[in-house]
C-alpha cells in the first residue's frame, strides 16, 4: 500500500521535498508529539484505552495520529506509538506506567544479551504497520505520514537502565566494563529498528525519523565510536527502501558534526543548537528541521510569532528547512498556543501569502 | 579566620594559582563530589546522620569534607553541603528524601514571590561557615577549601518545580508567562549566594564554585538573557572579597562563549565540551577545569589512566589547568578506580616526575 500525497497535483509533498532540500511553496510544520494529551481529542480517545492498547490497537493508533492534521492542519502525519514497542518484540516485558516506561528484565549482565533477539517486524509488529496503513486511509493523500523508532543507543539506555533515568549510569557504566558486548546489543537493536522502519514504510509511511533522545549524555568521540555506527546501519538500510532518513538527538550541540555524518537526509535539531549557522555550514549536505524551544508555546501568541520570524528572517528561504520544535510537545500546553505556532509558520513575515 | 594553604612555603597553593592561570609544578585535582557515598569512610558517617543533619552539624560536615583529601591526597577540599540548603533561610521548605529533594512550598504564582526572601548568610547560615572554619582547622593548611553555592537559575529550577524534574516544564512555563517576576527571583538568589559565598570566604574558603547544574535546559540567548546577569553579579560581589570564582553549567557545550562572558576566573566543563579547543580559544581570558566524563571511572584503571593521558597531551602543559570530572562522582563508582584517575594526573605521562 501506498500512500499518494501531493499538497498540489503533481507535485511532491511539501516536507518530501523539503527534506531532499528541494524548493517549496513555503517551509512545512508539524511537531513532534503532536498527537499527545495537549488536545482534548487525544484525551478523549486516551480515556477509553491504556496507552500500550492505543499503540497495539491500529482504529486507535490512527485516529489519534490524524487529530493534529485535522486540527491545526500540519504537514505530516507522525505514527502514534512509541519507541520501546519494538523491545517487547525482543524479549522485554515492558509496561508504561504513570510515573514512565518500567522493563521488568533489563539488561544487567552478560548472560542477559543472550534472551535479545531481534524483531522481525512484518511478522512479530503487525499491528505497527496496519496503524499506518489505517493513517494513510484515513488521510486520503493528505498528507505523508511519518514512520519512526528510537535509536539504538536509545534504546539500550531503557534495556539497560529499565526505565527513565536522571544520568543512566547503569548504561554507561555497562559500556564502560562491557564495551564489545555493549556493540553486540545495538547491533540488535539496528537490526529491529531496521526491520520496524521498512515494515512501517511498506505500510505507507513515506519518511522515517529515528529518535535518539539520550545520545546526548556521550561526548562526541563515545557518540561517534558507539551510537553513530548502528545508526549508519540504519540509514543505509532505509536509503535502499527508497525514503528520506532524519535523524533527532537531544541534548545535541556538540553532536551535530557527528550527526551529518550519519548519512541522514535531515537532523531535527535540539532547540539549543543554533539552526542558522549549521545551515550555513551544512546545509549542502542535509535539511534541518526545528527547532523552537518547545517551551516557547507557554508564552503569549505574540511572542510566539516573533520568534517564528526571528528564526524564518535567519533561514532566509533557504531549501531544505522543516518547521518544528527542538523537542516534544507537552501536555500542559495551551492548544491555542500550538496552533498560533503552526500559523506563524505559514506566513513568518505577515505578508498575508498564506499557503 | 584565614586558612594558610601552600604546597611548597612561600608559594600559592597549586589550585589557587591554576585557577589565575599562573605556571604551577602539576595541574592540580579534586572531583565534584568527592566528599561522597562512593566512600566507605562516607558512609560510615551518614548512617549516624542523616542528609540534612550532616550539611546543618560542623563537625560532620568538615569531617566528611575533609575524607578525600586524607584518603586519596586531592589538591582541594570542597565544602560538604547542598545547593538548596540556603533555600532554607530564603523562606522554603525543603526535604531530602531518598528519590531526592522535595519543596513542600515551591512558587507557583506571582503571590507566592512575596515570601521569598534574600538571606543573610552570616546570621541565618551560621553552620555553613563554622563548617568550612572546621574545615580549615582539620587541613591545618594542607589544602584550599572552596566553598560553593548553587546558581540562581538552577536554585530557581527546584524553588518552581519543587524538586528534580525531568523537563523543568514547570520552571519554564514560570519564566514564560512571567519573565519579569522570574528575573526578580534570581536577583534574590543572586543576593543570597553573594552573601552565602562571602560568609564561606570569612569562614576560611580561599576560591568559590557556582553551580549552575541545570542552565543547560536554556539555549544560549536566554541563558544570556536570564541566567547570566545574576551570575554576574555574583562574580563582581566575590572579587571584591578578592577569591577566584569558578563556574560551572551542566550541559554546556552551546553556553562556552556566554560562561567566558561572566567574569569567572575559571570555568568547570561539562564532559560533552571539548577542552582543548576551548583552551586554545579561550585560554587567555579564563582557566579550564575538567572535565573527564566521570562514567570512565567505571572503567578499567588503564583506560582511565589512557583518557588522561590523552587530555595531558592535548593539554600540553598550558597553565590554567585543572583536573576535575565533567559531573559529579556517582555512588557506585569504585574506589580504586577514583584513585587510578587521581593518581593519572599526578604523572599523567607516566615520567614518575611525580610530585
Amino acid at each position: 500500500m501506498v500512500c499518494m500525497t501531493t499538497a498540489t497535483p503533481g507535485t511532491a509533498p511539501r516536507i518530501l521535498a523539503a527534506a531532499r532540500r528541494q524548493p517549496v511553496d513555503r517551509a512545512p510544520v508539524w511537531m513532534m508529539r503532536q498527537a499527545g494529551r495537549y488536545l482534548p481529542e487525544y484525551r478523549a480517545v486516551r480515556e477509553k484505552a491504556d496507552f500500550l492498547t492505543m499503540c497495539r490497537t491500529p482504529a486507535l493508533a490512527a485516529e489519534v495520529t490524524v487529530q493534529p492534521v485535522d486540527i491545526l492542519g500540519v504537514d505530516a502525519a507522525i505514527l502514534f506509538s512509541d519507541i520501546l514497542v519494538p523491545l517487547e518484540a525482543m524479549g522485554f516485558e515492558v509496561a508504561f506506567l504513570d510515573k514512565g516506561p518500567r522493563i521488568a528484565n533489563p539488561v544487567r549482565a552478560l548472560a542477559d544479551l543472550d534472551r535479545v533477539r531481534v524483531a522481525d517486524a512484518a511478522t512479530e509488529l503487525p499491528f505497527v504497520r496496519k496503524a499506518v496503513e489505517e493513517v494513510c486511509d484515513r488521510l486520503a493523500g493528505r498528507v505523508p505520514v511519518i514512520g519512526f523508532a528510537g535509536a539504538p543507543f536509545t534504546l539500550a539506555c531503557y534495556a539497560i537502565d529499565g526505565g527513565g533515568s536522571k544520568d543512566w549510569s547503569r548504561t554507561r557504566r555497562f559500556l564502560a566494563e562491557h564495551p564489545a558486548a555493549f556493540a553486540q546489543l545495538l547491533d540488535r537493536m539496528a537490526d529491529t529498528v531496521a526491520s520496524s522502519l521498512a515494515d512501517q514504510v511498506r505500510g505507507g509511511a513515506r519518511m522515517v525519523q529515528v529518535f535518539d533522545s539520550w545520545g546526548g549524555i556521550l561526548d562526541e568521540a563515545t557518540w561517534r565510536a558507539v551510537a553513530l555506527p548502528p545508526i549508519r546501519k540504519i540509514v543505509r538500510a532505509l536509503k535502499q527502501v527508497g525514503v528520506p532518513v532524519t535523524l533527532y538527538v537531544g541534548m545535541s550541540p556538540h553532536l551535530v558534526e557527528a550527526m551529518v555524518d550519519s548519512g541522514a537526509d535531515m537532523l531535527s535539531l535540539d532547540w539549543r543548537c543554533d539552526l542558522p549557522s549549521i545551515l550555513e555550514r551544512h546545509g549542502d549536505r542535509v535539511a534541518l528541521q526545528g527547532n523552537i524551544d518547545p517551551c516557547l508555546l507557554y508564552a503569549a501568541p505574540e511572542r510566539i510569532r516573533q520568534r517564528v520570524r526571528a528564526l524564518a528572517e535567519a533561514v532566509a528561504g533557504r531549501p531544505g528547512h522543516v518547521w518544528n520544535l527542538g523537542h516534544g510537545l507537552l501536555p500542559d500546553m495551551p492548544v491555542a498556543h500550538v496552533r498560533a505556532f503552526v500559523e506563524a509558520t505559514r506566513d513568518p513575515m505577515g505578508n498575508g501569502d498564506q499557503a
